[in-house]
Parts: structure tokens; C-alpha cells; sequence
């Protein structure tokens, strides 16, 4: 490894944000999956947690390349299982969800631990998942779609955090725990 | 049509930013044009213009379903008379582009006439566009990748746009110009 790969691997462990996360709900589309995970890299997101559909075997992981390299896939049992281990870690959930009672996504506060939960293609988030959110935003929509692809959806909100946070500094130095940097740096040197 | 039906599709024809563009060159992945498209109509974007590979087929634009219906394509021979074209009906060229000269995307005014330009999958924008962009626009990236999904970059940016002409009060009032209004409507209404 050259040095100024090193470099650049520890610079992007240095603006890993392990207080901001992704729970994707039985997203099935394996190209939807890969653009969440390649804007999760972009935006320093370390886990993406995924509560696979009850039919669908888990997908592989490719980690032998792209994006899914640098982020770590967490598997969940199903949606309550997923939600009470993120809250007992101190994310607040958001739930990116059409709905009359959600707010938009811009008047929303990113620097404070944050999960972002998607929904499915086909049918959006599911009621179990809604009921275990703590706030519903929304992506304003000014046509006649009704909804954005998913990757979309995901992207422009994890941008508006990304401003956010960047004005906040969080960006600025490292804020993984010791031992989480550590074996994360372990394993990207290490593949 | 029922009143509702109608209704929407002049609520949403009165939001229509005839100064907003998409310039994409050489998309050759369906998915991703189909997505662009999606999110154009969502800001409310009425034309994308299109320059397509010099060995592909036009792609056929799928009117019969989906968020290609309320967007138009403009199909241009190549990226010289593209950019002319828009230029002549007033609009500055944002270039979409990872390059050192580009500025962060959102230190850019979207609220004057604005065509973005977004480059291939696999190459990005090519040299000959890059001469004619007046501005370099760039997402910033934190990770890993080199790039985002061409998709996911359009609607960063787009969306951009739509808080910034939001706040200027831009969808507020119908910004058409009267004849392309009509035109417009008549083929939302006679399908
Ligand atoms: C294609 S959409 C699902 C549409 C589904 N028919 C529904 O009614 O929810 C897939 C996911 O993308 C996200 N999404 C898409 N557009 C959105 C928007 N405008 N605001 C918030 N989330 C959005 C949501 O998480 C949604 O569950
Ligand atoms: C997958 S990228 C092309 C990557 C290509 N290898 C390159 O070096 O340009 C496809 C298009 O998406 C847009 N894009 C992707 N990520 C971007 C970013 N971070 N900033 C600005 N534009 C981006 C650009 O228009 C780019 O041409």
C-alpha cells in the first residue's frame, strides 16, 4: 500500500459519521441497494441496517468491489428488532414517508443521531415500521409522480445532512469509537 | 376527467420552471434516464435535453406510462448545437463534474435560467462539453467512491434548486410563457 493510500483511507475513517444511518426496509432491487450504499460512502455513513423481506433470501454483500467495500451491512430479524437496537444505540428514527403528518425534509435536525428508515419500491414503508418512527419527513414534490426512486430519495436527504453536518464541523476530526476505528482500519487494510 | 384530475394537472402545469434544464449527455443506461426523468418532473422541470451517443439508437422515450409523460425530450444532434440552443433562449450551463475547478453545488444561484449538464456513467462529461459549461458544479463526495450514481447526482443538485426557487417564491404563480402553456395543456388533456 502507498502512502498516499493510506492516507486517503484514513481520511475517510476520519470523517466516518457513526451517529447517522440507513435502515432499508426489503428494498429488493439490487441496483436500488447498490446507489443507497454508494451515497452512504459519498456521505461517511459506516452501517447500513437492512431488514430483508420474508421471502427474499439476503442478497450478497459484493464486497470484492464498489462501494459496498467501505460500508458494513447490518442484518436485522425484522423491523421491531432493527428499530430497538438503533434506539438503544440513540438514534432517532426518520422515517422518509409521503404522508399528510410528515414534515419536510429540510426543517429536520441531521447532527443529532439519526437513522434514516426507506421504504420498499412497490408499497413505501410498511405500519409496523411507521409506528416505530419518530418523525415522518417528506421530499416535496411539485409533478405528477408520485414518489422519487428510492436511491433518489435517500440521496437528497442524506445531502441535506451532509450540509448540515459539514457546517457543524462534524466532519472535522474522528468521531468513531477507539475500537471501532481500529478494526475498521484493521479490515480495510487488510481485505 | 374528473375536476380533481384537472385540477392537479393545472396545479402542477402552474409550478412548471420553464427556466430549469436538464442537459444529459450519452445516458445509456435506461434505469438512470428513466430516474432523471422522474425527478425532472418532480422539481418540475418541462424539457430534458438529450444528446445521445454518436453509435446508439435514439432511445425510445416511453410516453405511455410513468414520468415520461410530463417531461419532454429535446433531442439534439450534438452537444455544440445543444448548448447553443440553450444558450440562445438565455440559460447558463451548470457543468455536473468532479474536477478541482468545480465549486461546491450549493454556492451556486439556481434561481436564474438554468441548464445542468451530467455526463455519461462510465466517462462523465466529455472535453467538448467541459468548453462550453459556464460553471463547473461539483457534490462533495467523503468516502471512498470516486462518484455518485449519475441519477442521485441530478437530484442533489435538483433539489438544490427546488429549496432555492421555493424560497424565491418561483412555484408560487404560473412562469410559462402563455402559447406553451396551451400547448401543454392541450396534450395533458388529450392524451
Ligand atoms: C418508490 S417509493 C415508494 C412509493 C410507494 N408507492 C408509497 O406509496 O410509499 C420508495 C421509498 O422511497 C422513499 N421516497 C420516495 N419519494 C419520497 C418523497 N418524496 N419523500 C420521502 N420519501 C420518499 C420512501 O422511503 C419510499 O418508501
Ligand atoms: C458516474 S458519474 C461519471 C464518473 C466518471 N468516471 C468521471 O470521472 O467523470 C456520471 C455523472 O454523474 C455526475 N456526478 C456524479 N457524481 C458527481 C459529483 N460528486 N459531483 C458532480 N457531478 C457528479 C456527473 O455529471 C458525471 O458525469
Amino acid at each position: 500500500m502507498t502512502p498516499e493510500r493510506l492516507a486517503r483511507l484514513d481520511g475517510v475513517l476520519n470523517r466516518r459519521q457513526p451517529d447517522l444511518a440507513i435502515l432499508a426496509e426489503n428494498l429488493h432491487k439490487p441496483r436500488n441497494l447498490s446507489a443507497v450504499v454508494r451515497t452512504c460512502d459519498a456521505v461517511g455513513i459506516p452501517e447500513v441496517h437492512i431488514v430483508p423481506g420474508k421471502d427474499r433470501p439476503r442478497r450478497h454483500w459484493h464486497t470484492s468491489q464498489g462501494a459496498e467495500k467501505w460500508v458494513t451491512p447490518v442484518i436485522h430479524d425484522d423491523i421491531d428488532s432493527a428499530c430497538a437496537s438503533l434506539k438503544s444505540d440513540g438514534f432517532t428514527i426518520l422515517g422518509a414517508h409521503l404522508s399528510d403528518r410528515a414534515v419536510d425534509y429540510r426543517d429536520v435536525d441531521y447532527t443529532v443521531p439519526t437513522a434514516l428508515l426507506l421504504g420498499t419500491e412497490a408499497f413505501g414503508v410498511t405500519d409496523d415500521a411507521l409506528a416505530r418512527v419518530d418523525t415522518e419527513i417528506v421530499i416535496p414534490m411539485m409533478g405528477m409522480s408520485q414518489s422519487l426512486n428510492v436511491s433518489v430519495a435517500c440521496a437528497v436527504v442524506l445531502y441535506e445532512a451532509l450540509a448540515q453536518r459539514r457546517a457543524a464541523g462534524l466532519y472535522e476530526s474522528s468521531r468513531m469509537a477507539p475500537a471501532k476505528h481500529r478494526k475498521t482500519r484493521f479490515e480495510w487494510l487488510h481485505p
